[in-house]
């Protein structure tokens, strides 16, 4: 019988070295024989990549939090159905960059959207009774991260106040759901953040 | 003291003679003396007008009713915050070319998804409190309002059955709410049909 597959989210803030960390996992993984999906938040489909272009534009420069909101669960929506619980049902191993706890960061704790109404959304209409396996949180100081990120998009050019808020977000998230999430100081040697996900998914994947 | 402004509707399936009316409509309150704001759904701002792209797109073809239904709450979203709500306070009368029903009658009836879910993440996300204060729902059999509306975008190609069901939302959600909706046949001569709503308009904008 072939074992459900398991869901591992990449969090955090931008330039945390999600990338990197994300291509080290699979290549692990994949040594060991696992079937893996890397897949990014949002988009990862058709209907999920054109959402991402309004979000991304800097023309978009009228968006309210709400707005943003729902766009950001819609292409979420569209990659649950079509692409994570298919891979899921298959054995598959997903990878996915930023999940629900980026929603939570940047809309909740960011914009200042009511955490309950996210969470009930979330759940109605977006993910179900879906939750990652593990989720692991790369946590940098926005002022180097940013540095670090180099893109210039709508989300990136918010004020450094509203990056620091969302970081904030991200710890208490961790803070409320220990046994899911894992904090890696980011500002560390890849290799030694590799060292730290790499105990944690031999574990949630043996 | 200048009045609130009003917010009026116009609903039902496709087809059922809507762009007309609304014209016709504002045509009469300007003769009046009233400021007319004409919005159509999904649209009316830069965000509405690039998520209607996408939802209209024949090549979306794997999109499923939540990712939809996010979608067309995500438009909303912004027209509210971004047009109606500024216009209502300046004592301007919003006529606007679908609204909430069109989701409850589409994704509600038509595709299924519990209509107290899109109940509560429309007021906690999208209009909060605001309800139209006139709602004008042309009714029409599907098969002849497809013939009429000479378009073939992603949502009119959805079978006969799908109308029929959207076109029996329509019907339920002015049987619950009868005092707010205005049901008249789409099939009777434009000035009749104007007839009725000029009478019911005269009577929530004076």
């Amino acid at each position: 019988m072939k074992m459900r597959g398991r869901l591992i989210t990449f969090e955090g803030p931008e330039g945390g070295g999600k990338t990197t960390q994300i291509r080290k996992t699979a290549l692990f993984l994949r040594k060991k024989g696992h079937a893996v999906l890397i897949l990014r938040e949002p988009g990862g489909t058709k209907t999920g990549e054109a959402v991402r272009q309004i979000l991304l534009d800097r023309k978009q420069n009228r968006m309210t939090p709400q707005t943003e909101l729902l766009l950001y669960l819609a292409a979420r929506a569209q990659i649950v159905g079509e692409k994570i619980l298919p891979a899921l049902e298959k054995g598959i191993i997903v990878l996915l960059d930023r999940f629900e706890d980026s929603t939570v960061a940047y809309q909740g704790y960011g914009r200042g959207i009511p955490l309950n109404a996210i969470e009930m959304v979330s759940c109605s209409l977006v993910r179900g009774v879906l939750k990652p396996d593990l989720t692991v949180i790369l946590d940098v100081d926005p002022a180097l991260g940013l540095k670090r990120g180099g893109r210039h998009d709508r989300m990136e050019r918010q004020s450094l106040a509203f990056h620091r808020k969302v970081r904030k977000g991200f710890i208490s998230i961790a803070k409320k759901d220990p046994r899911r999430c894992l904090v890696i100081d980011g500002a560390l040697d890849k290799s030694a953040v590799f060292e730290h996900i790499r105990e944690r998914v031999e574990r949630v994947t043996s």
